[in-house]
Parts: C-alpha cells; structure tokens; sequence
C-alpha cells in the first residue's frame, strides 16, 4: 500500500514531500501519454537514487526469442517485449560544476509533483542545496501533446536562491538504454545516425529483429527570466547519445529556463528515410506555438475529453479522484486515432506483460470507448480482431485445428501470439470468447448491425470452428468436455473443465448459429460471399450444434453450485479471511504450486461469466455463487474488484460494493498489489468505469433500450456520468433522493429505470 | 529410424561410406568418454558440413538466468547448462594449400568409422580426391584415456596416394566455442591465458558466472612413416585459439602421422593456479607411454569392465549390439570414481536436458551399478544426495515447506534446483520417492544395512516430512489427496492424484516409519543423534501416519484398474494403433496442449509403480494394468521400453517383451524417437540392462536371498551375465533347455530358481 501518500485532490495526482522510496511509485503513477507515446515520471536531471526509466512509443516492440527449459512443439517464436525507447526528456543541470542529483543533495525542500489529470501536465517543484551549499529553486512542468502526437514538450526553471551561480543546462538525447525487464542488459536498438542542426538533435536508431525506424529529436532554448537568450552549446556526440551544453551566468533570484521540446517519429507514419525531415517539421511547428501555445491545445484537448468522459463523484475526494486516475489514464493509452493500435495492459508505464492486446480489450474496454467516445472508436477495436482473423486462423493451425478454426492470440502486437507460456497461450483459450461476446455487445450498445454481416460473421464462424474442434466427447460422462484449460482465474492452470470456458464456448456456438441465420435471412448477399468463404455445411453447424447442446458444466448438488472446474472441492477449502496476512498477496508468497493447489482465485471466473451472461441466472443464483467464491478470491489480478463490485451492487451489497468500487479505482494509486513500482493496470480502468455505470448506475441495454438501476454509495451525495448511447449523449445524475436524466441529442428515448418506462427528451431534464 | 545404417556387430558400433545425412546421428552414437570428460564423434579436421561440436568437462556447468513469461515466485535461479569446453581435439590438414573437408572433396571412398566398444576407441578411415585431384588415404584413432582421465589421445595419419604432396597439419585449442542449444550464440567462457611450450600448447579460461578455471591443452608431435621427425613449426595464437602449423612435404606412398594428446585440467581437480603445470604433468606422462603405449593400458582398462558387466546374447547380433552399446556408454558417462559426480541423461554426447542428476540414477542407474562394481560405487551414488540434503531441505522451503521437509531438485549439479519450468521443479515430486526407494533398494540388494542408521535415515525424514505436507485433506472425499502434480508421464501436467505420485508417498511414509522403528531398536546411538538432529516426535509420526492411511488412489470401478490420474477416464481414449503415423512421434508433431488432452501416455507410470512395489500387486492386477494402458503409451521416453519389457517378461508375453527389449536397447541406435542427433540417452542404457537381467532373466532379491525366473526370447540361443552379489560375483548362462549358474567367491549361497531353492557352491557349475 502506498500509505496514502497521494494528496486527495478532486483532480490532480500530488505528491509533496522527496521520499526516495516513492521515486519508483511515483514514476508509474504520473505517468503521460498521448496515445502514440508515454513515458514514466522519471525526472529530467540525473538522478543516482533507484529509479525505473521508461519510454514507449506505440506499436514499437522486439521479439525476444529466448527459449527456457524443454521446448514444447508450437510454442510461438517469440515472445514480444514493450522495448524502452530512447531517452529524449534528458536535461543534466550543473551548479557551479556540481551535478544536481536529488539522491545526493545536502538538503531538499517543498518537494511538490503534480499530475494535472484536468489540463494533462506534470509539474515538479523543490528546492534544494547542494553539497556546495548553493541553494536552488527548480520549476518544471512537461506534458505530451495530445494535438500533435510526436512531440512533448519541458519546461525547466531553475533559480539560484542564496548565490550567483554558473547554471549550465545538458540536455541530451540518449540511445544507450536497456528493458528494465531484460535478462542481461541486453541492447535492442541499432543506432544509425546521430546528428545535429541548430538547436536541434535527432538520433536515428532501429529495433534489433523487427527494424522499426525510429527518430528521437529534440529542441532547445535557454531563456533568462522568460527571454528567450541567443546563445553558444557545446555539442557533444557518441555512437548513441548526443548532449548540448549551455553555460549560464545566473544572478541569485534570477530564473534560467530550458526549454525543450522532443519526441519521436517513426517508420510506422513516415518513409524510414524522411524520418529527421519529418521531426525537424514538427519541431518548427511546435516551437513556433511556444510551449504556453502548445500547452494551451492540451488544455483544450483534454478539456473536450473530459467534457463526454468524465464522472463526478460529490463527497467523496477519494473516490473522485480514483474515478478521474482511471479515465485519464485510459485515455492517454488509447484514444482511437490509430486503429494499427490497442490498448495495453500497462499502457505506456512499464514493461511487464509484454504486448499490447489482450482480452481485457474485449472484455474490459470496449464498454468504456462505446460509451465515451464516437462509436467508431469501438468499432476499430473490432476491426483490429478482423484484420487479424487470418492470423488467428494460422495460429489454431499451429496447435492443428483445421478448417478455419480460429485462436486468437492471448498476447499479441500484429496478431501473432507473441506470449510463451503454454499453460496460458495453448491453453488460456476463453479469450476467444471474449472477442465473439465484443461482437454482439457491440450490437447491442450501439444497434450498429452493419458490422456483422460485413466482417463479424467470419470471425464467429472461426471462433465456434475452434470450440467445436476443442471441446472433445467424454463416454464417461456421455458429454462434450473441454480439458486441459486455464480459466480467467490464472491461479488454476490445465483444468478440466472450466465452467466459464465450457459456457462461453456454447455461447459462441449458440451465438454464430443465430448469426449465420440471421445474416442469411437479412443479407443474403454477405451470407453467400461468407458462406462462399468459409465453406460452411449445414452437417457442419449440426456438428456445432451437438457440442453446445451437450455441453458438461461441473456441478455440485452438495453446495448447489457450479463448479469452476473439475475437482474444485478436493481442494482444502479454507477461506481467505482465514489466510495469515503474511501470506499476501499469495502470488509473491507462494510458490506457483502451492498457489495452484490452493481454493484460491485471482479473479472472477464464474462471477465473469455470470457478469457476461446475466440474463441467463437468477438472483438468487448469482447470490449463491457470490457466497461461495468470494470467500476464496484474493483479487490479485486488476480485473477482479471491478466485476464483484458490478455483482455486489446488483446484489444490494452496496458497503461491498464500495469497498469494491475503492480497491478498483485506487488499485495503483494506493498500491493494493503492492507492484504499482512496475506500472500502472490500464486495461483495468475500464473496469472502473464500468463499475459505477453499470454497478452503481444499474445501467444495461436489453432489446435496444437503456435501462437503470440506480444506487449510490452511503459514502457519496451524487454522482454524475455521460453516456454516447447511439450518437446521443445522456447526462445521467445520481443522489440519494432521485436520478436526473438529461438529453443532448435530436431525438427522444424510452428508457427503463427501476423497471419503469421513462421518456426523456432533448434538453428536457427528468427526475426519477 | 536410422534405416539401419549401423553395420551389425558384436563388438563394435560400424558406420560404412560417407553421407552427409548421418553426420549428426554418427557424432552421437560414436561418442566417447572416460566419466571425467566426453566428446561427440566430431571430425578432427575442418568440416563445413552440418556438424554439432561438443566436448564435456564433468561437473562444469552455466548458470542460464534466462527469464521468460511471467515469473513464478519461488522459481529456482538458473537452469544449469550442460556446457560445451574447448576444442582440443581439432587438427586441420591442408593438401597442396588446399584444406580437407569432406565437405568439400571431389570425392569420398572407402569411409569407414568404428567405435570399438571392447577396447574403447574410436577410427576413421577413408580415401578422398581434393578439388585439387590429390588423393589421399586418411587413418586416424583417438580414445579418452580411463588411465589417465584428463587425457585423450589422437593418431592421425595422411598418406598422399596419387601424388606427392605438401601436407600441413594445424593442430590447435580454440575456446572460441558456443552451447549448441545457446539462445543467441552466447559465449559462455572468458579467456585467461593463451600460451605454448615447444610442442605444447594452454589456454586457461574460466567459465562466466560459475568460475569454473580449466586448461586446455595439447602436445603434438609429426611422424613420418612411423618415425618421429624434429620440426619447425609455426605458432599463432589469437584472443581465445592457438594453432601450431607444421609443414611437410610427403612423398607418394608415404604416411605422415599427427600424434596429439590433450584434454582438460579443471580446478575441480587442482589448485587453479596450478592448471598449466598439472596439464604439463599429464602430457609428460602419457608422450614418454607414447600414442600405442596409452592404448594398451585402454585396452586393460575396459578388458576389466568388461569382464564384469558383460552381457553376451548367442543367435541375434542386433541384440547382442544393442546391450553392449549400453553397457559401453554407461561405464564411458560414470565409473564411480568421483563421488561430486553423477549420471547425466545424456552423458557427454549433448546438452539437452541440462543438469546431471535426474531420478533416473535411483530409478534405473543404481541397480545396475550396484550389480555390476563394487558397491561402494552405489554407496557413492547414495552418499550424493545425502550430502544434498540440507539443499534439499532448502529447495523445500522456498516452497514453502517446513519442518525439515525434503524436496530434492528435479535436476542438479551440485544439489540447488537448477532446472526452471514449474510443471516439472515444482510438481513432478515423485522423485523423491525415487530417492527413499533407492536406500531400501541398496540394502535389499547388498545387504549393507550401514548406510541406513548412519545417513539414510535423515533423507528418509526429510522426504516423509515433504510427503506428509504436501498431502491435503479432501473434505470431498474423506482422503488425503496430492493435487497439482505431475507424474513419470510428463505428457500430463499440473493433474490431481497421479496414482504413482500417491502410492510412493504413502511408500515413503511407510517405509520411514518402519525404518526409524528399527534403527529405534538396533542402532540407539545413531537413532539418538538422528532424533536430536530432526527433532521429530511421536506425535509427528502420528500425522504421518494418518496421511499414509488415508491416502487416496483413484480406481475406476468399471475399467476395474486404478486411474493414472483423476479424470482420466474423461479423455477421448484412442488408442495408439489407431492413431495416425504421421502424428508420430507426437512430442514432435503436436503441440503442447492436444499431448496433455490426450490419453497418451510418455512413459511407464502405473506399471512403474507395479515395478518397483511389484509384490503388493498379483500377476493378475498387473495384466489388467499393462491392457490397459499400454495400448494409449507412445514410449516417447527413453526410459519407458524397459520397465514394459520387464513387465511384458513377467507377464510371460516374451514377444512382446522381445520388441521392447529391442527399442530400449537400440533406441539410439535405431533412432526410435528421431532425435539421437541431440545426443544418447545414458540413464534409460541402465533400463536395458534389467530388461536381460530383471526382465528376462527374472532376477529379484527377496529376504536376502537371489531369486531368477528366467526366460529367454525366441530369437536367442542363450545369453549370460555376471552380476556382483554382496561381494562375490554370479555368472548366469540362460539357454533354451536351461540356466546355468557359476559362483566366483569363497562361499556357497543359496538362490531361487522358478521357485525352487538351489545352492550354488564357489566355481561349480550348476545346471537348473
């Protein structure tokens, strides 16, 4: 736990106070990103204390090939790391020839940082004395622009308090960097050029194996007192580093300023030999706006993402404030633009999991970008699933399904699987299920039905392909049975019988059955080309139909519940609340089988798929099995809190509910996992989001209409969020006596709150 | 399969005319060793076909930090690499300054190798054109010298046959080595000196990360027709190589004649300040004995092991081939000598699978080496892992064990875990049990109850502390259950109740608790000192005892045989007849997740079992097993064809039997599994040894005494073997029409024959 220190701010994310320990918590947690690019919180001058020095640029990854252990036959190639790029934020400062180094300072004092989650910058503030006894004041603030996505921008302020003092500015760009998840510092970047013109320096460098070209580029201007001076450097280059030095005489209460601009182009949005041509464009253009101009359009950008994103949460800084932490991060690591990309596990804050797409897409984030953004943002995220089916279709071949059998992959960059862990990539299999449920969870928010004889149809057809060639017929227990799979809860490996796999498998089949149906009856023209394509028999689908009709699901007449898997109640049953503290979180304990034989869950799996299908339980179910397996949940995965906090609100829970609500929205900011130090849960966030709209909020679309059940927390007065449900925005207001409904749109809407049909018209508020 | 390439034999392993093809194959077969150091088949001179170099220093090793995936708590530090050492055996020829590749030449007659498997060396013989069109013969011989064991010696011999010609030779050390199964050509050796000495050469390095310091050395020496020539030469050294080229101009007809002797001095052996003068000694001593000589005390030297641990088959040459190639390899990877050594599965003939010491030395090598040496080499075998047993003790911590709980390493070097995939560190625990059943084993055989109360009796409490923990109470069932393990058949993983797993834990506890009773009784002094040491108490043994009671064994009332594992029954049961040729072997042709799904069995694990606790099963119980498993074994493991020839033996189904015997005895040889390019399979050689001995000859020890059953395949006339029987030596002759035994000792025993008891008196013949 991060012991709150975070500063509660409606906000802002605030540190005060220099605490070395919180060096690397806090790089994670004020992470900026702007969708192309992100960085952690590292500070600008040399630092000597621990730190975690990261920067990414979208889409620009290295397959590591190493191999461990008895290599298993189908094992992907590679495994694909998030590759730390280039360093370009760099700005070495010296006092009177002594390098300032906070881990080395006599003194630091009014040690501030700032996260402006409204405006999108990071400011830092102290001042400090070094051993040379010469105090200093330091300003700095940095943001990367959400307008013009290559480039960041520093403002670096520094005033010698107690002395005049030679204050000479380094700022550098530096290719001489490694993955902090490297095995052995390895190098992944061929430094090509290194160069300078002016004030500016670009280091062209490519990736090892996958030859992404990449510019780093910088701008520099030193200014006294906010005047922009006309000055001499020192240019200094080696073979993947090259650094300015800037010499300033500064009289005690003066202020020198570097300004400097930076960032990356890349091969991926230019030609590889125009990419200095490209950064040297966007450098003129932003250091003609000047760093105010540019941080004005980053003020307008967020503001507009706030404007449809944001909810307001009224007496309740904490909560408020985990709200805003996720939306804004989940907006600096995806925003849409760029449908080659997708939204990664740890964004653009560190490095662990490598890749970039998982099912927590599908699962986690589509709801959250259908809601708060143009509908076409959901749709690229199907898009991306589409592009990929050909690879998908390849990988099943790898593991020898045959005929158009599709396996996404569990992690991938380019639609290859890029993990390499058998028991997760040949056999964390559910995620298929996830991108087909993406498919009519799309339909069913937006009504856009375009989508699916166009393109979703094949991606169903090779998705039930999979399930149908997967599931395998037990004479024993006279029916289909799916062996040897790792369910949502990762914390159970090569199961038999996965009650959440066995019931999304029957549910895409059951799914693309009615699909095909459908598009036959209203698309006769897509049927005859899909058809055409995938070669489907009516023998075939009756074969599908067979394995979903008789589908096994574990269950046990003694506790009147499903079972998660096969074997479930050999297990010593003892409940977390009786697990000594010492032994959490279980997962840096425990050793892994000790975990694996263990009752405990990393996160909802029969609780998910109660979530996913809920029109298929009752209450009353839900209940039982809430009871039974919460108990032995230990919500070490980020995705776990938000679905029981969804579930505890549908039960009437609602202290549960909260306490819920905190552990998903707070998870980095107040460190539950204890692992923040690595990076932030991105993909997670959307999580949270969905847990005070459809937990708190109630809200679900059933047969093309919004309904609500609103409830509010003990803890809050009101609540507030913004829904784009089929391009109308619906302001939704929760309090403690009543919810106000608010339509911004050309049309009127029925809606369902509390089981009562309720219309509202544009610009007309209504209070229910 | 190697199509049978290898020319039948009874003594010697023959490869006939030169393909490129088997080059690989020929490296593996050919491989020779002295237990100290071993090398592949390689070509002394250059070869630029594809060829896999490796020597082997015993006991040097690397530390692969490798991290891949998402890294498990608990994980060991390092997968230990069987590490490939310098060169010292290459000399390349140039002919008229062209250089002899065979590779390369217009043309390549006559080839011929031959790995004399009686007098333990290793010829090549062959003509060949040179691009140029000389013609010439080459003889070369070389062996690793048990006399002597950090020397190996080399004759090389050219004779020009079409013309006169200039023939060079360039002996040389290169260090410049890398690990065939290296990720990314890593080395792995820093170079400390590189030096020479008039007709010497040294290079000391040492190995990275474990500083393992070894010299490689040579001594050359040209002759020509026999006679030894003084010579200038030519030296030339670079950062990790030294070559000495000696230039001669030979005559038509003539034979020029490299002599070099060379190998390893390691500081496992020395002071590592002292490595040049120890290589020094070496090589003074073994060039006064000369290349002929050294050969002789070789000759001796196997002439002894073979005296005792022969077997000879009359009437099937292909038999007759396969268990000398056994016997042969076995005694080249571990003599006994060097008690910090163990038995590595692949010997010095490849690197995969890492590590030395793997259960198969309890499960498989112990009893050869107990029959066929003096039984302090068994002892030695046994005294190895108690020195381990404080790691032992520490492995089982880092899992969270307690209490003095033993888990010993799946696989070590120097008794840490060093092995890192987690199905098989963490959950294949059964070789413990391996370990417990090897001390009851070496006393049942030799009657050498000392080890027992003096170090045996710890590891025994340690692996019954381990078993006893790691049981769980299933509420379910009433039982003790062992969750999340996996068996001898390494085709399943992470599976709940292997009956294996279950039965030798319960064996364990049983057999500790009887065992501390009688040390209790017979040896108070050593049981005192080990009760203090353990501080185990009756109460202790009291839970012991409830987990042995209680445990749980899957059984399957309507196959009537237990279930290998829980859910067994589940899977699609085809069995291997009906499996398609082409998904065979399935290790190389499906991946990982179909081989868990399938009923395939690796290995023998119920009927492994039923070999080892054979007396706790009837004949009946053990065909109903072997019916119904065997069908669904694909004996992709080496170590399966022996235990189901034993059993087929026992079950009287000698046809059966026969073919097994075949494939565990010719399983390198013949290729079964196509992959002996990689390497031999050393530990599995010993399973054919009690394929002859236990199988057919139906050798036992029961209450003290010997006992045979003998039985002799059709395809043999008779065969014989000598076994060490508490220090005086049997000699079993088995023909069609009877047994004859003949006692070499200085007392009369007593043995069962069929069931009847026989005595056999010293040196006289007697015919059952």
């Amino acid at each position: 736990m991060n012991h709150n220190y975070i500063k509660p701010d409606n906000w802002s994310i605030i540190e005060e106070g220099f605490d070395a320990k919180r060096v690397k918590s806090s790089e994670s947690l004020m992470s900026i990103g702007n969708g192309a690019m992100g960085q952690r919180a590292n500070f600008e001058e040399h630092y000597s204390g621990e730190t975690f020095q990261g920067s990414y640029v979208a889409g620009v990854y290295y397959p590591d090939k190493t191999r461990v252990g008895w290599w298993k036959n189908g094992y992907p190639e590679y495994f694909a790391k998030v590759l730390n790029a280039p360093n370009w934020i760099g700005i070495n400062v010296t006092i009177n020839g002594e390098q300032l180094d906070l881990a080395k300072c006599e003194k630091v004092e009014h040690f501030r940082r700032e996260l402006n989650m409204k405006e999108g910058w990071l400011s830092r503030s102290f001042t400090a004395t070094l051993q040379n006894f010469i105090e200093i004041k330091v300003e700095t603030k940095r943001f990367l622009s959400l307008e013009i996505d290559e480039v960041g921008a520093i403002e670096y302020n520094v005033t010698p308090l107690n002395n005049d003092a030679q204050i000479d500015f380094i700022p550098y760009l530096d290719n001489g960097i490694t993955n902090e998840d490297s095995n052995w510092d390895d190098k992944f970047w061929d430094v090509l050029s290194v160069n300078h013109d002016d004030d500016q320096a670009f280091i062209v460098s490519k990736t090892m194996k996958t030859h992404f070209y990449v510019c780093t580029s910088m701008q520099t201007q030193v200014s006294l007192n906010g005047k922009a001076l006309k000055q001499d450097k020192v240019v200094s280059d080696a073979i993947d580093k090259i650094e300015f030095t800037y010499k300033n005489q500064v009289s005690k209460g003066d202020t020198i300023t570097m300004t400097k601009f930076g960032g990356y182009t890349a091969d991926r949005n230019h030609d590889k030999n125009e990419l200095i041509t490209a950064a040297k464009k966007t450098l003129k253009t932003v250091s003609q706006m000047g760093f105010d101009g540019l941080l004005e359009t980053q003020k307008e950008a967020w503001a507009k993402i706030w404007d449809m994103a944001d909810i307001s949460i009224d007496g309740d800084v904490a909560a408020q404030q985990g709200i805003r932490f996720n939306i804004f991060h989940l907006n600096q690591t995806y925003l849409g633009k760029d449908t080659r990309l997708n939204i990664g596990p740890k964004g653009f804050t560190g490095e662990k999991y490598g890749g970039s797409t998982y099912w927590d897409t599908e699962a986690y984030c589509i709801p959250f970008y259908m809601a708060t953004k143009d509908q076409n943002v959901a749709k690229s995220l199907l898009e991306y699933r589409y592009n990929h089916l050909d690879k998908a279709i390849e990988n099943a071949q790898k593991l020898g399904f045959t005929n158009g059998a599709a396996l996404y992959p569990m992690v991938t960059m380019n639609g290859e699987e890029c993990h390499n862990e058998w028991e997760i990539t040949f056999e964390e299999i559910h995620r298929n299920g996830a991108i087909a449920f993406a498919i009519f969870n799309y339909y069913r928010y937006t009504g856009d039905y375009s989508y699916i004889p166009e393109k979703g149809l094949e991606v169903l057809i090779g998705i039930a392909r999979f399930w149908h060639q997967r599931a395998t017929f037990s004479t024993a227990k006279n029916k289909y049975v799916i062996l040897g799979v790792t369910g949502p809860n990762e914390y159970e490996n090569n199961v038999n019988n996965n009650w959440y796999t066995n019931y999304i498998a029957q549910w895409c089949i059951q799914y693309a059955l009615e699909t095909i149906e459908k598009v036959k009856e209203g698309f006769n023209d897509d049927y005859t080309r899909v058809k055409g394509k995938t070669q489907i028999t009516d023998s075939e689908l009756d074969q599908w139909k067979a394995v979903a009709d008789n589908m096994y699901f574990p269950f046990s007449e003694e506790k009147n519940v499903y079972l998660q898997q096969d074997g479930f109640l050999d297990k010593e049953l003892i409940t977390v609340a009786d697990l000594p503290k010492a032994s959490r979180p279980i997962n840096q304990k425990w050793s892994w089988d000790r975990i694996l034989r263990s009752p405990y869950i990393k996160q909802a799996d029969i609780l998910q798929g109660m979530y996913f299908f809920e029109d298929d339980f009752s209450t009353e179910e839900l209940e039982r099995h809430f009871d039974f397996y919460e108990p032995f949940t230990v919500h070490e995965s980020s995705l776990s809190p938000c679905v029981h906090s969804i579930q505890a609100a549908k039960l009437g829970r609602m202290e549960q509910a909260y306490e819920f609500y905190l552990r998903t929205s707070r998870l980095d900011l107040d460190d539950y996992n204890h692992e923040v130090e690595e990076g932030l849960h991105i993909t997670s966030m959307a999580g949270t989001w969905m847990s005070i709209v459809e937990g708190f909020g109630g809200m679900r679309v059933t047969n093309d209409m919004l309904s609500f059940e609103p409830k509010i927390p003990n803890e809050w007065d009101s609540y507030s969020f913004k829904i784009n449900f089929r391009n109308q925005i619906l302001k939704v207001n929760v309090t403690k006596n009543g919810t106000k409904f608010q339509l911004d749109g050309d049309h009127q809407i029925d809606i369902m709150v509390k089981g009562e049909k309720v219309t509202i018209s544009p610009n007309n508020l209504v209070t229910v």
